[in-house]
């Protein structure tokens, strides 16, 4: 299993992946899920992948030498614009499916891979896709400013609940390693090291692009600091006498 | 969809659940998931189910008459024992499933059914289990005290962290009530009003039964106040400078 969440916000692009990989339980490994394109000052990108790894690390190897689209072969150094990137990664899965698709489906395995594509290019704003197994894709907006890819049901309340789209940058990423955190504490089959890049808005750049290991000081300070925050949060709500009582109504 | 949890704690058993159920997003309806059985100072039982509304529907009825369970008719009136309570209820499932399995495999529709049994028969503890679609089940102990049945992801990260065997009963029911919380704003398929009953240790009864509705007043403190508890708990974690400075290491 993966986690990958990735955010769109005035101040930015976040992107944070997980890296474990597992093939049977008995069967786990450490697989960096981040992959970047950067032409400092003209384009930025983060492309995070979730799925089949054998999939998802063929779509990342057609993307190098190009992929046709549009009657032209495209690499993501040198797309026009994201939806374009967008597109680009799509094809790319289209044709993964079109080599290895019908001998997985003699095998009886699915097309597993999903893969979110973040980032800038020079004068136009910053855009975030989520690129499906089918090669169609969704794009983030500002009413929902983030979008996640393999196991994204734990760590999704405390985006639901907190995230908008003038979120400030440092706070996303504050946001994201919560969110990380819930789900690697509720799924073995996600867990660290973890990978993070910031693209901020106009920086046209990867500004920050680390792996975040176990024994980081912030990691551990979110680990720690949210377990603390969310047992006091529970413990100052109030009793539900009101509730228990039995004149309490409906 | 449904959510239902149940708690197994010194204290006592908390159940509660949802009453969405859904045949299609345009076909939605209110159906109480939570049956009892008592007979005060002898035994208290709740039962909660998530699946195909008509195989749950089914196990109920079948319940009724008495399910034949090592060599005699037995109803939950009269088991004299919580597991043989479970045996009774897979048993159930089980008659379903002979009766209605092969017309809805014709159909393709698989046998989706699980359930919650927790309650106390005089002179036995407190016992909590989660019968599943075949008919086997496993049983809530002291180092996990508490079991989901339906939705179960987006509510589960709160009780990892907070739920112990000796959380105050109380207290577990403002947990159910966040952990209903937390899934309900994450899958619309969940929704209230919802059931609540309260079964306290040695007590023999239902202690507590509620229909809690959206404009209950206790319900409305624990979604507004535990979304106004997370924010407050996310902006009082430190900003992540540590982990961007550019000499912050691993």
């Amino acid at each position: 299993m993966t986690y990958c969440v990735g955010l769109c916000l005035a101040q930015g692009v976040v992107m944070l992946s997980d890296t474990r990989t597992n093939a049977g339980l008995d069967n786990i490994s450490t697989f960096s899920k981040m992959q970047t394109v950067e032409n400092p000052g003209e384009r930025a990108m983060v492309l995070l992948s979730a799925g089949n790894l054998a999939i998802t690390q063929a779509v990342w190897n057609l993307l190098q030498p190009g992929v046709w689209l549009n009657g032209t072969q495209q690499r993501l150094t040198d797309v026009p614009d994201m939806f374009a990137g967008a597109q680009l990664v799509g094809a790319a899965v289209r044709a993964v499916q079109a080599m290895d698709g019908p001998s997985l489906m003699a095998q009886g395995i699915g097309f597993d891979c999903s893969l979110l594509l973040g980032g800038q290019i020079a004068g136009q704003p910053p855009r975030l896709f989520l690129i499906y197994n089918a090669g169609n894709f969704i794009e983030a907006t500002r009413d929902t400013p983030y979008l996640q890819i393999g196991e994204h049901k734990y760590g999704k309340p405390i985006l639901d609940r907190v995230l908008t789209f003038d979120t400030p940058l440092k706070r996303g990423v504050a946001l994201c390693m919560i969110s990380m955190d819930s789900t690697i504490r509720s799924n073995l089959s996600v867990g660290p090291p973890l990978d993070l890049a910031v693209i901020p808005t106009d920086g046209l750049g990867i500004a920050f692009r680390r792996r975040i290991t176990e024994d980081n000081a912030y990691y551990r300070i979110v680990k720690e600091g949210w377990s603390n925050a969310l047992r006091d949060a529970y413990l100052n709500l109030p009793e539900p006498d009101l509730l228990l009582r039995s004149d309490a109504g409906g």
